[in-house]
């Protein structure tokens, strides 16, 4: 009956991956040297799920219960989820002189998202090498204003934990007020938040953009993320401008150069960054609302992000207004969509929607938290954004499960959907149509 | 370049003719002796909409601020609202001896949400019929309890106003308590459930059941309506039974027996209905939360309840395990469903969802009240469903008139939905097909 782990199917293969590394850390992380004073077993499963699926909710706070050991693995767990475990498979295997077979091929895949096999260890090559450029200037930036601040040896460190964290929109911070320190400065604002804009709009997305350099040259995917991703964020600055701007606990007593600032960091990081420069609990309700909505929709398809992803979110309600104005297909940039595609995000959003709902229900009934920082806790899980109202380090054990098993859903879902899709082949028995009345 | 009312496409007509008659419920009660102590117009506004929608929402409390004539208009626009104005219209038409012409039946077919527009007169005959003998009944059993505790003419009032409102899944009660005095009273208990299951479940399945006596003769609709029906209702109970059973504010107090029944009641009101036995303010977060999820859902198609329909609900999940299994289409009782439904049901529910977001997003800006109360109105007010966790008196004016167009469009919505869908054509321009990667 056992089954042989080289039998497993690809998706299959990467959750028993992903989950031991999970445990690898979670042990990495008890052992004396990683923590001050000693951490549960299942504090410490918390940490290393939130790191591995890149979510950055903190049970306990990273600086204060870590050491710089434990700091470091948990940088190492971020890095292996962020980029895909089967990214640095691949450089393994090809240091290592192995030839990479068919199996692997197709588990790089889809670790990737891709639709086709061709030139996915190519890609697998480009991405781990784009990541550390990227990942590598930023530091730079970053020590430029920190090493001037704590010296060179903290200063560099907290550049280098910072940069990984925001390129894999990880949201892990060693301090313990996230960036709320760096509400106002710069240089900080923007380089995090290009890291985890570049690291969240995709893959595929950035390196169309580098090859095609004008607008009309990119594909209908690259096309849809690049204004997608502008609208969103523009409209969701000023969202978050006027409804915090008299709000004392936000940005009320900042100047307008610091609310804009602000409510920038605020406005992108929901799109699963995770980070944040304002005390998030402290936001207007409405806000909290409208970035309840900005968790769940995520970032871009293969990427660091996670969510629903923007394009899901998109062809929902293109699809929603073609059928309002009584067209056949969604149609975007002179291009229609095909049903699949539509069925697969109605899918996706549904699974999703399940998934968020029955934390949020049984999370209402293991904590005595309100309504609202619970149903944010659990968006934010599923879409391992990593931005709280306060709630995390106060969850019970069972919560604490809840939340766990809702970043890994959060994480691995959407891979075991794409295999899914994957898999679909034609419906053996075919049945009459029957109409249902609706609506 | 003005339109004459003949020249309006039905949907906008009925449109026009609801709106209509909620200015003149509107103006009716804001007469002296409509109500007791004078009404502004934006809460004789609410009051009106809410009758006409069959929301049940009230701002005032309907015993306490309208006279008996005030809350007769109530009541009649009440069974306008819920029967569907068009019914009555059919019957004046051939009252008055006039001949019904296509027009007039394209507007019943609208109103009875039918896709065939023969026999829909004589639907619209069979429906007046069959509501008035409900009620009539209903009023006897409701009678026989209440005339001995009220004596004759207030008990036969009190039966005929809870009878035509149950039926109608109005929710509208003249004491401010709703009917928490009878929680323990199996006659009241069971005569109001059934009223407005009957009248929820749709006016195609009742007449359907009637016709045929073996399930399995029964339509697709109707299988999939009293199955659906009866495992949500049943399933419903459970789950509240447990979450409140040792809640103190709702019924921790009450022996078993009234446990069961109370359990009951606030499972089965919420896919519509309205009414509550048990201070809906006191429940557990679960519990409203769970009822938030029925209460978006709602009763059947073709019916006097709102919501999104058991049937759209149903569809979106049976389109998603399809998709997960890998299958082509969903298919339920040995039917398949059609592409068509399943993206009708995707709009109509996205559409909801968006309208539903809209006013949490308007209220939680408006209002002080906490945010659970908030979506739990915004969500009750679109369903036209009437429960509030107790935040609709103390609404402000903005607020109000935002419930009152969730009112509109909660009622009026599908509506309008149901005509775009019928007016689909062929798209004039085909575009090439891309992909855009999700998920
Ligand atoms: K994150
Ligand atoms: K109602």
């Amino acid at each position: 009956m056992k089954k042989k782990l080289a039998d497993l199917e690809p998706p299959q293969l990467l959750i028993v991956i992903f989950l031991s590394l999970i445990l690898i850390g979670t042990i990495l992380l008890m052992l004396p040297f990683s923590n001050k004073d000693g951490i549960s077993f299942v504090n410490a499963l918390f940490t290393a799920t939130s790191a591995m699926t890149v979510t950055g909710l903190v049970v306990v706070d990273t600086g204060g219960a870590y050491t710089l050991f434990g700091e470091i693995i948990i940088l190492l767990l971020i890095q292996l989820g962020g980029l895909g475990i089967m990214t640095f498979a691949v450089v393994i295997f090809m240091a290592l002189g192995k030839k990479i077979g068919f199996k692997q091929r197709l588990l790089v895949k889809q670790a990737l998202n891709q639709s086709s096999l061709g030139g996915v260890i190519l890609l697998a090559k480009k991405l781990l090498l784009f990541s550390l450029i990227v990942e590598s200037i930023a530091v730079v930036f970053l020590a430029a204003r920190w090493v001037p601040e704590m010296g060179w040896s903290k200063g560099v460190y907290a550049s280098v934990f910072h940069a990984v964290s925001a390129f894999n929109n990880a949201g892990f911070s060693i301090w313990s007020n996230s960036l709320s320190d760096y509400v106002m400065d710069p240089v900080i604002n923007l380089v995090i938040t290009l890291l985890f804009i570049i690291g969240g709009i995709g893959f595929t997305v950035v390196f169309d953009m580098w090859r095609q350099k004008e607008f009309k040259g990119y594909s209908l995917h690259t096309k849809v993320m690049v204004v997608g991703t502008l609208s969103i964020n523009v409209f969701s600055i000023l969202m978050l401008f006027i409804l915090e701007y008299n709000n004392p606990g936000t940005i009320g007593s900042l100047p307008f150069y610091g609310k804009i600032q602000a409510a920038y960091f605020q406005a992108v990081t929901p799109r699963t960054a995770g980070f944040n420069t304002i005390d998030t609990g402290q936001m207007e309700d409405a806000s909290l609302f409208y970035t309840i909505v900005l968790m769940f929709i995520g970032g871009g398809s293969a990427s660091t992000a996670g969510g629903i992803k923007l394009t899901t979110a998109l062809i929902l309600i293109l699809g929603t207004v073609a059928f309002f104005k009584g067209k056949q297909h969604a149609v975007i940039y002179r291009r229609s969509i095909r049903d699949y595609v539509v069925y697969r995000s109605l899918a996706l959003t549904m699974g999703s929607i399940i998934v968020v709902m029955s934390a949020v229900f049984i999370l209402n009934i293991t904590e005595k938290a309100p309504f609202l920082p619970l149903l944010f806790e659990s968006v934010s899980a599923f879409g391992t954004v990593g931005l709280s109202m306060g709630v995390t380090a106060g969850l019970s054990t069972l919560g604490k499960i809840t939340v766990i098993i809702t970043m890994l859903v959060g994480k691995l879902g959407p891979l075991t959907f794409a295999f899914a899709f994957a898999r679909q082949t034609p419906d053996i028995i075919q049945y009459p149509e029957e109409d249902i009345i609706t609506g």
